[in-house]
């Protein structure tokens, strides 16, 4: 078989995230998908499958949803929907079917249209999950984590505010992010509280977006372009939407980051993370989540994640760059999109081509993507440019 | 690699479909995934990949409905949902990961709970489709290939009733259908009109259920049972959702259901459908539907569907034994439920396991899954016992 080591990504795309209130789902998966498409260097009908996730139900239902936007006909295209990890599962599951060696050339991609669809775009989200269908929204739910890890480690409102700080200070150069400016300390620590102790800058925004790219396996990946990358860990884990109900669960670890992340370095050969991942697209989708995560991935010890951060071991020239294009809460997080927004960003990175946001010498990175309230679903990717 | 014909069944479970107001959705993936595992004779813990075909937003929006129901936590699970084919192309994808030799033991399943759901069930299927939210139901939709195959082919009532009395015929002695009654050609005839020319006869029930299926590769498969199925032929299309306001559509035939078969078949290396083909579960959501069908699938020649039945050419003991289990018409049609439920009746019937049902001899069986309004996506999977 062809190895899920020999699946390569030869080229990316991905709108600006934002209020998109001009673009529609169709305008934004047309233009991520022929971006990517175009940055491979190939045609449309050249597209033997496809995969798409989306996580609102509104925005689409199946498969057709990308092919009557980039007019794909006739091909197998499967609609992946896992909460955060709708689009990353999407990657994933492309992977797969090229490593299968079913098809040679697809897409995966990811969209989400949430801004201009009134009430209709968070409260929908709570279906069928039982702790968010009894009123516990995602901020509230993650914001949680907070007392625990702050008696156990002290951990602190300002160590949260460096989250917000580092990944705006990443993303204000990134012209696709959905904010591109910087935050101060001051400004995190003092905006309007959301839900205790997650203030407004604490909390990635609700954005429209999409995201694409295209995947290969190496042997054809090196007729396209030298610096394609592949594959080197991947690992996924699904937990329960009972976590929060759990009288076990300690709101100080996602176990489904710590069990994909396992899994990952292991395919990967990883057994020092800090020093052998030079950059990670973490979900952040609030600042205490990144903080929770950088730890469950090992690039510190647990408990540390606070101190780390604020000394600066998470910034593009520390120790490992941690949301090197601004993340979630900076770059903005269209659902289904992010996912695979976040193999883009390794892509470019691992090219050396991320403007301005470039994390000098990077040759392993990693997509890490949590969904669900309190993390239910999650995926890792690393890849890398070394052949 | 592990040739996608490598990839074997080794188990099927399914509950009862039908109106299943006492069980709640983890009540039916407990007992169809259990069933499936015990039928192949494993423990849940060695289950090392999930998927799951559900399309109502309400019954779950990640893997974690799946991991929840059957505790198989810290796995991947993939949640697919392409509208009716949700559920085959969970198991398609399942197939193209154990052909990627990435898994070794997977469960694909699907599952739905629409009738306790009030006015949410089926209006919520309109979301994101713009044929169905400019108001054109599943009945009306379909309805309108009758009058242009009737005009040109000669196709009347009448031949469309002969699909309803045979598959009622068949699933009224399955012990798991819907209905277990047959209906006379009379009662069909004069049944009230749903949507013209359609009557509450030719309509499939909305349904409650599940269904699961082992899979595996065939060198593991043997230490299981002797009598595991195959994969003998896949392929899976995508069109649009805009296919009813092209002018160019002639209702006379689904072009995903003709596309997939193309795929299928070369894969399998049919040339003969109806005399290569034993038996086919065939998407049957509308007794006009299953007349297209046919013809798509090369049963018989374009415009011959309603006279081929009638003379029946597709009885269990005619020529292609199409819908065995009763079909989504009598054996009841959960969404997301129903792909899998087809590979589950098509593997009992490889299998010589379909009492009272057995289409005798069968070798080569199809399970074969249309999706959207006016067939938008469509999978076709065609199993064999032959070694």
């Amino acid at each position: 078989m062809a190895d899920l080591r020999d699946v390569a990504v030869i080229g990316v795309g991905a709108t600006k995230f934002g209020e998109n209130f001009d673009w529609g789902v169709d305008d934004m998966l047309t233009m991520a998908c022929f971006e990517a498409m175009e940055d491979a260097k190939i045609e449309p009908g050249q597209l033997e499958a496809g995969w798409i996730g989306i996580q609102y139900p509104f925005t689409g239902f199946s498969g057709a949803t990308l092919s009557d936007a980039i007019k794909t006909y006739d091909i197998p295209i499967t609609h992946t929907e896992n909460y955060c990890v709708s689009g990353l599962d999407a990657f994933r599951n492309a992977c797969l079917a090229v490593a299968s060696e079913q098809f040679d050339m697809v897409i995966a991609c990811g969209v989400e249209k949430i801004t201009d669809q009134g009430g209709r775009g968070l409260p929908t989200a709570g279906f069928g999950h039982p702790v968010q269908m009894s009123g516990l929204t995602a901020p509230s739910a993650f914001g949680l984590a907070f007392p625990r890890h702050a008696l156990a480690f002290g951990t602190t409102k300002e160590h949260l505010a460096h989250v917000a700080v580092k990944n705006h200070f990443n993303g204000a150069v990134n012209p696709k992010a959905h904010f591109r400016r910087e935050v101060t300390l001051e400004q995190v620590m003092k905006a309007p509280i959301i839900s205790g102790p997650l203030g407004l800058l604490d909390c990635c925004p609700i954005s429209d977006g999409s995201a694409a790219a295209i995947i290969t396996r190496a042997d054809i990946a090196k007729k396209y372009r030298d610096d394609y990358v592949t594959i080197k860990g991947m690992g996924f884990a699904t937990y329960t939407n009972l976590m929060m109900y759990d009288k076990n669960f300690d709101y100080l670890a996602w176990r489904p980051t710590v069990k994909a992340a396992e899994k990952a370095y292991a395919m990967a050969g990883i057994t020092d993370p800090p020093n052998e991942v030079d950059l990670a697209e973490c979900h952040d989708c609030f600042t205490i989540t990144e903080i929770l995560n950088v730890e469950d991935l090992g690039f510190c010890k647990k408990g540390d994640g606070g101190p780390a951060t604020a000394e600066g071991r998470f910034n593009i020239d520390g120790q490992v760059a941690v949301n090197p294009s601004g993340g979630l809460k900076c770059f903005g997080h269209p659902i289904g999109a992010t996912g695979v927004r976040m193999i883009y960003e390794v892509t470019k990175q691992l090219q050396g081509r991320a403007d301005g946001r470039q994390r000098e010498g990077a040759k392993v990175g990693m997509a890490h993507n949590l969904g669900g309230l309190g993390g239910v679903v999650c995926g890792v990717v690393i890849l890398t440019n070394e052949k």
